[in-house]
């Protein structure tokens, strides 16, 4: 079998040191391109060091429309808001290609939804509906058909992981205190003050409370899965650790719901799919970093009335890079997993 | 004037050195004793290292009631549980003495509930009702009143700290979560897998999911506060950092709150509060360590049905040892904030 | 071909873990059993909750003679001193089965250095001189036709890879300080106060200085390597990180030598290696965690009468079970770097 | 007693916060101006979010001229490089002014010196030979007597406590090797790729090794003391922990040294020191952190002929504001430890 041939745009951020890292073992696809204006002329390990020895690429400033030209699949890994701009002449130029884009700019299919999440018109409001949201555990088969998919958010794959079997069940409903917790990768690779190391290291601090855009795509996830009048308050938070994202979501059910309920329904939203990991107890973050998995787990209190939703997941891996590549396994009709079945590390 | 004795029942846990390390500066109060059944003989220093050039205390081992006949007031930092069954025999042997209770033995009125919280039948039931729950800002009064207080637990000083605004304006009921995250420093000084830091490190976690034992004494003091009809639904949370909680509390009000509205009750609630410092972004972990402070802010939704309110404080000091002297402070009619002052570091 | 049969004597630390972790992608080795006492009848997954889906084995706790009759390989990954007592019975039990020992109980020939070292007198000295000293960098031809191999020490690693070069050129004499810093992994898996989160997080300190009991194995190797009358001063330290051992040597020639000189001489050892990296800035530790690679990087002051040696490794990769899996590579004819491609995570 | 009127030149970076939060607890000093161009028209607490309730000064941009005429005593703590040029007309404005300079721009007495350490020549060379080092262990006396001191750097204050004993013996000579590790507050407030927490979180790293522009300092400072014909190897590392200064020395005497006579050396020094604690194991950064304590210790090889010297100081405070405070309180008579006396934390 011939391998697929893929290309980044836009590779020397986190989200494109990922995607090299984990193509670098995948068995049927290969990376023949990744652009990076700033480190044009670069070899790649210049700015992922973990790559010296790996990957002998050379970060190149072609534009995403010559590029799509010689390609299966284009990954966007572009700061968010830069994409967009851009998409309508890679389709023109090579209308079959496949695009996984991994930023925010083509996750909602409502052009006013995504101006009021977003804070501005979308540049491409009529492309918007030709994506689909890559989420393989909440829209699988969509994803395989797809040509084109957005890549969701990190806070959103942990929220839509951890609060799925509800949704599915047709219980979610009503207001929901969805908690999340980001490592600091989270913020890209430029310093900033929010990750200047004196700053974060003993720190732990909520920021844009009730208002993060990755909101409306959570919920849109979350309907589209069965949950009804769905209404997320969402207070994201930055901790003091490097990768992953802690989710915690509070459910108050109309009717009570006892654990074994919650139980069986976690049990049939976590059997066959290969990256969800059904936990006894808590999910940690240290235990999925580096890989694809989402582990899950839940709480009932004694009165059946609250339900807590827990899950862990690698805000670069399974919130990023590596959905991405689990997005793309699908949509060539690959094992769901090739090139994603690296366990994490301990410690 | 005379400075207040003061002794310190279990002075070798974290607790016991903050208790130490705090009234080395305070004007008014020397400690004159220092107990630790494990470390009697040694320098206080050789376990708070810290404290090597500020103290020349050496712990020793004698029992509460002789302590008791000799001081003015008496710390007990023993490990939860060890308190309840030594406390009558103090009472007898020194009825005038003051205590300070750091442990959870105390904070519950109601035997059965504290029966219910801590899984066994309290040793002591009668003496429950004679303990004040010593959180100054929902209490003062009645700690300046008390011989006896039980010192908050750190989970429930964030917690009844981000709520008490909206619990005092009467707003507060039904169903609230809860979500807290601590650092390291609160499983105390003895090594456990937990705190090993190759697993602590880069790691998040929850645990006790809806049954940590401080639920019923947050609702307890939000009730007194004006609460009704609370539900706390509460998840602690570890986090890979030494010291401090964060709180993060989600209300969602019968009839919409807006944010002047909420604005107004925390600068209420802390105004003339010497440890309460409203902030208009985020409160910080990292810039409350070190200090009695409890940091507060809020969000409340555009359509007014969620407010989200938060707090940090130092679980060792706010949320232990430097409430400990606060309430001793109050007690003896000296200035709260004595010994208090000092302002945390940065970075 | 058939896959080769390995075995873990003492699989629930961290070093059995990472052989569990690497082996598991390894094209030719196939892990068949795992023993450890203490977790005998557990899922290897509910010690290392990183192989969650990787691995089904369960451990045993069979004695390491019937498992040697059973396999081609046998890891010993016990405690320090526990492997000495029971290697006998093995080889005489199966005398073909190719042991490699992650211990530090047969990496000395001589058994008066052995007990120097290691503070009491060797059980079984007369099988030391059957052992090969497993560093393939410096002596890979006798690891080719080794059964027996002892496994570096983590320090020694760190230390021996720093300095190689220069002992090669047979300008390695005298007194050399070694400065190493270890993270917390090093420490094993069990909690103890120098491990102990809040403790660790935010310190840094010495231990041992002086009289490590990795010292005379790395002047041992750097001897056979080239060195003459070499006399090391090493302090080990340890730091707020959890993998990763960074070592600075420095070294203060009897007659100078030059920038370029070095550089010669770093390439030459660097040149074919396939784990070893040669840095033209500053290794980092975190750019080899989870990798078996050896960055080296090197200084000479302006008047070439210091040179500084750097190197990083994963202290339980390169240091460790990477380094193990190198030497059952080279042990049984296969590519040297089977199951250790894999690149490790930035950031 | 009329209090000591004391301004700042660039408090918005780490140690103008450090001198305002040390400051705020000193009997006899207040702080009466403090600018910051870029914060002019903040409060200090805008920056500095610990000194939120502790002080009310705000920044303002008056020149250090103005500045001077107003007070007793002026510290700069600006960048390095850009007190050189400003010194001038300060010293012409003011004359009387004490001056007490944080920067590197003039801790050394001969220009040519300086222009080699810092690339560049020295601005005022005129003004260098005004200035007294400030190291009051090392200095005492000159520090009485001065009214203009140049704050050592942190890097030198480390290592200069660390071999101090054995400088004042007269045995220090040669080749010593001189190993630092900061935490990553001593790169200052602005974001860097190398403190981005993503980068520092978890590694290890050298940085200019054998240059680093302390050298000539600690050499100076050393001989001054008594030691003859050194060459200091420093190899600066960076540590992933936020304060403190680890320094590790290895010095190999030219004729033996017993452990008995090197700790004699140690106790001479530290007698009497109100800020150096010998400690009997290894010195930890995290016990000093917040204060302006210098920990010593100090290990011999059995044959004498390696001496380690070891020294933790927190890098903010006895490497920077502390130790500023410290030489003020000698230059005006103090008690040399007024304000400096809160002990730190643990944990």
């Amino acid at each position: 079998m011939d391998r697929i041939r893929a290309a980044i745009v836009g590779g020397s951020g986190y989200g494109g040191g990922e995607l090299l890292r984990l193509l670098a073992a995948h068995p049927f696809v290969e990376v023949v391109e990744v652009t990076a204006q700033r480190a044009a002329g670069k070899p790649v390990h210049a700015i992922h060091e973990n790559l010296l020895g790996t990957s002998d690429l050379v970060f190149t400033d072609r534009a995403p429309p010559a590029l799509a030209r010689e390609v299966d699949v284009l990954f966007f890994a572009l700061p968010h808001g830069e994409a967009a701009g851009r998409m309508r002449e890679v389709f023109d130029a090579a209308p079959p290609v496949r695009v996984i884009d991994l930023s925010g700019d083509f996750r909602l299919r409502d052009p006013e939804a995504w101006a009021a999440a977003y804070g501005k018109p979308h540049p491409a409001p009529d492309l918007l509906a030709s994506f689909v949201y890559g989420c393989p555990e909440a829209a699988r088969e969509e994803v395989r058909a797809a040509r084109r998919v957005a890549n969701p958010g990190c806070f959103a794959t942990g929220a839509i992981l951890a609060l799925l079997p509800l949704a599915r069940s047709g219980r979610l409903e009503g207001r929901v205190a969805v908690n999340g917790v980001t490592g600091s990768s989270g913020s890209g690779t430029d310093p900033k003050p929010g990750t200047h190391h004196p700053e974060r290291a003993a720190d732990f601090r909520a920021y844009r409370p009730l208002v993060h855009q990755h909101v409306p795509e959570i919920e849109a996830a979350l309907r589209a899965a069965g949950a009804r009048g769905l209404s997320l308050a969402m207070v994201p938070h930055s901790g003091p650790f490097v990768r992953g994202i802690f989710t915690t979501a509070y459910f108050f059910p109309a009717s009570p719901l006892s654990s074994p309920e919650v139980a069986a329904l976690y049990r049939a939203t976590c059997e066959g799919e290969p990256f969800l990991r059904l936990r006894s107890e808590t999910p940690r973050v240290g235990v999925v970093c580096g890989t694809n998995y989402g582990d899950l787990s839940f709480a009932v209190s004694a009165d059946g009335r609250t339900v807590v939703c827990l899950s862990a997941i690698d805000n670069l891996v399974k919130g990023m890079a590596g959905q991405a590549i689990q997005n793309l396994n699908l949509m060539f009709g690959l094992e769901e997993t090739a090139g994603l079945r690296a366990p994490g590390m301990h410690p």
